[in-house]
């Protein structure tokens, strides 16, 4: 089966090509440029130089977040066009899972994390199992503070850190004297082989089904659930 | 610094861009396609997707062997001809060593394995140190019964096999009783960063000092040599 994998939930932007599991070719890049202008012109080239044809195609996947609220829908819609245009199926898969195959050789826990700003990380917990990351702790935005107490309830052995938020979890788990591994450059953010290999053992649907998921609200709602609730406290002290 | 990689000794195509040992940008296809159609085309698109020119580049790299003899001398013969033109700096890396980068965050001992047909495997050894592979045997061409009994004189612990004769070698080594931790899918093969990682800490020569480094004689050179071998015999014997 062949699958045509996106990844554009963070900084980098990436492009997937597998044959039943197999990497037939991967782009990525980790460039500040607009995935909007890269991801489709990639994929293009990619399967160009593969010589096969969006027609062949038998499933297309993207991660659909957490992540970049932008980077996000560039993906989401991406496939949701592909897959309707052709009358394919689709899947999307969670970011943290599908980094979390960056660790699949790894014995150690595997900590995905994202900077989800505000203070916070976009994280998971997975541990390997028969070849594959088994979930430990659903996708979540927490402190490192939370997310180092959480890993000391776990365990003592190091874990393996990985995503655009390592630096930021190197730095909180050196100074709480949480033992790590940290990913590789070329693992270090998120791969659409990750996407490939995380969608692999999920059920597809239709473009309809296909969402994103931002686990938290964007700035924009949040101003606009702020401003309603001023609004609704002043109107409740104007009735009293 | 920028460096562009190049790597093409087996079965993949890969290119990257790095900047000072960041990954920027990489482009892998692991078809059968031929490299010298695919190769420089890769570095285009890539070049032109990261908007840096030809001449931005600081450095170009490749991989100078072991591997296939067309594949080396295409990725040789890309730099050469590119460091020459530009008048930039260039260097050529081991092609199990650029390699051995992909076991960076284990704790294993390295052993990249490549077909080397001939009932043969290309082979070295590397263990981390300091966040670096740091070399415990020279590249070879050796049998696996070879190389399985100098594993087993160095360690009883798992080895982490990387390279497009992992399959030859797990099935081998699992005979044996050798235990071993296999590379994943996106780390099977040779990659660009792996060239790139491995350049590093080179001394860059000029477009004439790159040459491919081939550890066995090609098949032609082979016939030759036997034939020269029996010419000589048959003459010794007709001056009896």
């Amino acid at each position: 089966m062949l699958i045509l994998s996106f990844e554009s939930s963070a900084k980098s932007a990436s492009v997937a090509l597998t044959d039943d599991g197999e990497l037939v070719g991967e782009y990525t890049l980790c460039t500040a440029l607009t995935h909007s202008r890269t991801l489709l012109p990639m994929a293009e080239n990619l399967l160009k130089n593969t010589e096969i044809s969006m027609n062949d195609i038998d499933l297309f996947a993207c991660a659909y977040g957490p992540g970049s609220f932008t980077g996000i829908r560039i993906g989401v819609a991406t496939v949701k066009g592909l897959a309707w245009a052709l009358n394919k199926p689709c899947v999307g898969v969670s970011t943290l899972e599908a980094m979390s195959w960056h660790g699949v050789s790894s014995q150690e826990i595997i900590c995905p994390v994202m900077d989800a700003r505000r203070s916070q990380v976009y994280n998971a917990l997975f541990q390997i199992k028969n070849g594959k990351p088994e979930r430990i702790r659903e996708d979540r935005a927490i402190s490192t503070d939370e997310l180092i107490s959480d890993i000391r309830s776990l365990t003592d052995n190091p874990v393996f850190l990985v995503g655009d938020g390592m630096k930021v979890a190197q730095n909180a788990f050196t100074k709480a004297g949480i033992p790590f591994t940290a990913a590789p450059g070329n693992l270090a953010y998120q791969t659409a082989w990750g996407v490939a290999m995380a969608a692999g053992d999920k059920v597809p649907g239709t473009a309809d089904d296909l969402l994103p998921v931002y686990l938290r609200l964007s700035q924009a709602e949040r101003e606009r659930n702020e401003r309603l609730a001023k609004e609704q406290a002043e109107a409740a002290e104007e009735t009293k």
